[in-house]
């Protein structure tokens, strides 16, 4: 049995003493250790991988509550632990851009992504095909002027019975709105073609051409209810010149993004993200 | 005798045809040529460097006259020669950061920078050291407040005095006055310490840490009236992580701000950059 | 009608003005050109993109005489034209691998590679079910030990008969047979995981574990005689660090190998590419 | 008082712990540990930062003295500790290039670089101005044919007389002698002018050219008995096309072999590389 452990507290002397201990105690070896403090907001960062396969009548719930008592409660700790074999579920939404959900659907189908995948959602129904060459249930679910709350009303329907714990906008056309962010904070993971914050919001190939710049990128980070705002947990880039066109930077820029959010979905996976003032620890 | 032909024209058929024709028929062996057109705005690029050294007798000013005569009153040019021979005269102006100032004097005693240097000016003493390690000429030259007219006069004398060319902001702290950037059109180059448009204006580095961005740059460009938003000639950018403080952005950013500003100065002193709709065209 | 001319001959003064003033007596406008000298081997390249669109009664046959006659020859030219509208005939040759084949599909699938594609061929069947999900036609053509010829002889047949101008060795884990490379000569395109000419042969990521390298790469070149030596068309790296294992090296070049291979179909796709001296020109 | 403790050992369970509450227990707050396990080889490795000034009375020898009987011995470790304050003295030695001189030593005079600079010791006058321009002392040590030992004598006097801790061969053109590589293990740092283990030996530039490659690099590593093999530091690299000759791979080099190369030291003068098996673990 193996278990990831994530911690932030507010900075004190000993804590990784004291963490460490009780793992050693409780029989674990200790795998991967990583650890960040915040020097202005005082807080402390930590992931650490144990591995409790050498000890005997190993009693997970006990381990669990120990950690509440001796580490959570003196320190002041927020926490998870994460066993190793439950893989967290996963929810796509699109709308008409099939290069993300390509890529996030091959590299689900070659076992690079350690999710439950129920469903994929779209208020558009033009990508209903390659859900089905995957063989992945697809939900047409249309946003109507007007009529947003009843979309809203179906996606927390679908995603409260598909037990869903964290969506990922693969270039999904409509702002998500603040109850399903609510719900999900911190679990919604988007990808904004740009190299945030320069060209927030609608456009932003055109914007980049339009100043000239010499780089663009994309952006993958959590949704929170200011647009494109949320902590950032991936960005790359690619150089771009004046021969290029917008249509060129939408070209270059399919393949950023898939890199981007890709990666962004990976480390979310892999519980390598914490979010503190709306900024990301992301742990190697 | 060797030439770099610059030109910018409205786009018509035949642009090329007419140029590379006339410059085989004077005798020249065109050795690069490179073109853009920029569809959107119908306008017409072209570099193009040429070698006289197989023809006899030939003639500068006849040649110059020729283009003047066939190829840019029919076609409506912008267009500028240059001949091998000729250093640019480039003036430095900086503050109180030394790293930029230290990377071109490097470059230039090691003969990697085609330029005569008349002068280096700065409204602080601190960097006149460097200065004299590098035997360059050295001017104080404050801004007070409320007296930025007078060291603006200053500045403009010196300049004409020297017969500069072009100026170099290497991390010059002050706002170049209008008065200057008229003198100078597109021949003043800033270095951002951020990838523009992102954090255009005042402490890039500590709004690029509040922000957590995973990615920070820098930006060359030419200074224009608008704070910040001058064509951009190169950017660049290197990854960081939660675990940097401003102070780690700080110092991997000098050197990002080294090479880019650099680069720009390389490409501006080969004639490699032409301007257009506040965009730049840049040469290979 | 557009065209895509590609030239090489020997360097001599006037090539630019005589094409250009050729194709601009045709009636082409140039949207495009680009040109190299290698002065070393004294060797002249272009790349020109011209439109025939506003000309009355263009005659394709007319234009690729008098190319012939009053340039190629005179210029003792190897050239080559290319009318839009023609798709190449690509042939994806796997093994077991799926990764790149994902990833070609995907971009065939979304449009953004202008291609036929006849067929999938591989020496295992695995990779059938991918092949049915995109419907393209699958062939298994097994490579039994002792009887490589008969394998040769089938990949043969159904290239002729499908009429394949090139192939992409989507990690096909075999050596192809000098008649194959005889038939398809600077048209077999591979992709090695590693950044040659490091770690050519067998197991490039363990060699570079082994090695301790801090920068892995992918390397799509043409296939010549000798293993990994063929000219090479693009590269691309990522950093990596002592904490990963080489099943990281393999998971990380993954992407790396999709992107290389990618761009390395796109660019000779879209007429970029030209071979000399066991060396590409690769036009922008 | 802070110290940065370096520690490898057999892999075991308990050493995190071990070594975390002997610090806590000394008063010590840790404010970095960052850890590596190296499954292949069963070895471990850890770097850790910590602060006493909260401590009073602290006392170094008998915390030294702790670590070593309660920590080294039972757990069988190879360990460093290095308090604030003390920097290391790093030799220069060079040759005829001068950008890697001029690059470390404008760091240096920025104090960017926490060392004491001794010496500068050339086999060749040339640089002597740039060590006057700096005020460090320079020494002409020629390296005679047939006389290659009296070079080496010479330089280890030096050397002893200035108690330095590593050399950096900043484009020193001779090999190293194998007297000189025992006296200073893992503490003699090159930089060499590509992408290692490709093109090692002379003229890496030339050889990348004919290889024609798409990407040049550079690699900084401990001077090991094999020529160009020792543990990689560090590395990076940058695009190159056909359209670049050699002189422009060698330009375009310099600034890479000037990151790579101050990269390298920088880590080594921060305590954050250890070698094993002939590859270095790399601490954050």
């Amino acid at each position: 049995m193996k278990a990831t452990l994530l911690i932030n507290c507010p900075d004190q002397s000993g804590i990784i003493s004291s963490v460490t201990s009780l793992v050693h105690k409780e029989g674990g070896n200790i795998t991967y250790l990583d650890q960040h403090v915040d020097m202005q907001a005082g807080v402390f960062f930590m992931r650490l991988e144990t591995d409790f396969n050498g000890r005997d009548n190993f009693n997970r719930d006990e381990f669990e509550s120990r950690v509440a008592s001796e580490l959570a409660h003196p320190y002041n700790m927020a926490w998870n632990i994460h066993w190793t074999g439950s893989k967290p579920r996963m929810a796509l939404f699109v709308s008409k851009y099939n290069h993300c959900l390509y890529d996030l659907l091959s590299r689900y189908h070659a076992g690079e992504l350690a999710v439950e995948l129920p469903f994929i959602l779209s208020n558009h129904p033009d990508l209903q095909t390659i859900a089905d060459q995957f063989s992945v249930p697809f939900f047409h679910v249309p946003v109507q002027k007007g009529k947003k709350e009843k979309a809203e009303e179906e996606q927390l329907r679908l995603l409260k019975e598909h037990k869903v714990d964290f969506i990922v906008l693969a270039r999904y056309m409509q702002i998500v709105s603040p109850r399903l962010i609510d719900e999900y904070p911190h679990r919604i993971i988007n990808i904004h073609h740009s190299f945030l914050p320069a060209f927030a919001g609608a456009k932003p190939y055109h914007a980049a051409f339009e100043r000239g710049v010499k780089i663009i990128g994309a952006t993958s980070h959590y949704v929170t209810e200011e647009l494109d705002a949320g902590p950032i947990i991936a960005q790359d880039v690619i150089p771009v010149t004046h021969a290029h066109t917008v249509s060129d930077f939408i070209t270059k820029g399919r393949d950023l993004e898939k890199l981007v959010l890709s990666r962004a979905v990976q480390l979310h996976v892999a519980r390598k993200t914490m979010v503190y003032n709306n900024k990301t620890v992301i742990f190697s």
